[in-house]
């Protein structure tokens, strides 16, 4: 099953040449999400080539215009498009006046339902699943309400190994060993040990922006096999980072480094700084397997035993 | 003095490749207006190199999307890049309320003052003049109160010709001469006719979209230099230019005929069409100076006697 990140914008605040505001598309097997949605979030799907019409879910991780702009538009496209399934909306309090307001003027009908459903910013709580994966908040700490997001595999099923397994078997008893259970069959006892291989590894991805630099995080997103961080400022700017509520490079790779991640993204550049290499390699001297989020990148967390 | 009209952006309701949702930054001598700012105009601007900080006036037509979702992202990012000078928006009614409810939870402060005026759509008005021009709307007719605007430079002065000139003569007698009075000098009447070129023409621009066919609008924009009027769509789909107000390429050639327009600018293109030649050549039996209105295209209106 694929797992797969794209980053559509990099930039924080404002755009700049080259850089989009902060969106992202989760695919991960037949589902596919996006994570924020900043002002031309669906230039870059286009330009990606990008079907809108399979995005199930958005998350919205706050009110700052640059991570929720693009949104009116992208719903109105959609609309244009002849979307007719649901989308349902994972945003702050606050969202649907906006796009209340978006639409109340233009006599808009839409076609679909949109479900909208208020980010709990308290507490992390499970906000999505289906039958492979949840997504979970992350609290933030931002200067408006803000949760990063957790996309977590459910426990997988054990491994049939066919060969072991004697003809005949009933389908019941088949789905019990995936689970995890022994059998009983034509008299004997089949131990789910003998038969299976152990379950693959549940893969995960953590979304991070914006935030101040907080330990609190690294409990949320430990031992996750990606985690995209905010590192809008180097540590030369730690005074400006502190003040804004944002994250330096250096912190992001800290956190990634006690977090015991698997790869580090860093993103939501401040466009003070035209060239991102400075950012990336001070973040490595924390933790090396760190990358730059940069739009038009993928990356796919691969299943492991 | 220049009077530049740069076209940001060229498509209908949706992005296509390479074709951005309506936008016109207007440059008349040192004065900078935008005309309806679709979704990503902030990105256009960046993209051919406008500074934001010279724009003073901006100018909705209506309040469907794709011409003023790009309004909360550009005005946060004037305030983030630090503008003090007020901006003054002319739209229609309730964009306020659209403005507000989408900074009002990011508790956005704004560093520069917002002086909204509402669009008089049902007669034409002067909504704004300065020293040089008069800007004046052109109701149109469409599925929501919309107006199109006329840039008019005003009757210009008569030209001195030096060498005719007696020496020594008084700075208000000079500017009475440029305002086409005769006056006194040393017992004599100078005959400003004696002593003066006639003014340069006036010139002007009119930009009208989103509009359904209609005649009316030829007397407004009668014999401007350019005239910028939407072609959502080809003649053969005039049924559905119907249903939905808008204009064929056809229509707009004919208007332009009609009202005898220096040249015409068709833009506004249905994402239906992959090539606007189609677009352009059915115009242009109706009326050969016509241009496509395409992303990145700059259009002078040049002084002329």
């Amino acid at each position: 099953m694929s797992f797969e990140i794209t980053i559509l914008g990099s930039s924080a605040a404002v755009p700049v040449k080259g850089r989009h505001m902060t969106s992202q598309h989760v695919r991960i097997g037949n589902h596919q999400f996006l994570i924020d949605c900043g002002e031309a979030t669906q230039h870059q799907l286009l330009e990606m080539g990008i079907s809108l019409h399979k995005i199930e879910h958005i998350f919205i991780s706050h009110l700052h215009g640059d991570h929720f702009f693009g949104l009116p538009g992208l719903l109105s496209t959609m609309n244009i498009q002849r979307r007719t399934a649901p989308l349902y909306i994972h945003g702050p309090r606050g969202l649907d006046e906006v796009l209340l307001a978006s639409f109340k003027h233009s006599n808009t009908e839409l076609n679909y339902k949109i479900c909208l459903y208020d980010n709990p910013t308290m507490f992390p709580d499970v906000i999505f699943e289906n039958d492979h994966i949840t997504v979970e908040t992350i609290p933030l700490i931002h200067r408006v309400p803000c949760t990063g997001f957790l996309f977590r595999e459910k426990k997988k099923q054990y491994r049939i190994i066919p060969e072991k397994l004697p003809s005949g078997l009933p389908f019941d008893a088949f789905r019990a060993l995936k689970r995890g259970e022994d059998i009983e069959f034509q008299g004997e006892t089949i131990q789910f040990k003998d038969v299976t291989l152990p379950p693959r590894r549940s893969r995960s991805y953590a979304f991070c922006s914006d935030t101040k630099f907080s330990r609190s995080v690294i409990s949320k997103v430990y031992g996750v096999d990606l985690l995209y961080h905010e590192s809008t400022f180097m540590h030369r700017h730690l005074e400006r980072a502190n003040t804004t509520f944002h994250t330096t490079a250096l912190q992001a790779g800290q956190i990634a480094k006690e977090a015991k991640v698997g790869k580090l993204l860093i993103g939501h550049f401040s466009a003070r700084y035209g060239d991102l290499k400075v950012l990336l390699e001070e973040s490595k001297t924390e933790f090396e397997n760190t990358e730059l989020a940069k739009e038009g990148r993928k990356f796919s967390i691969i299943e492991r035993d």
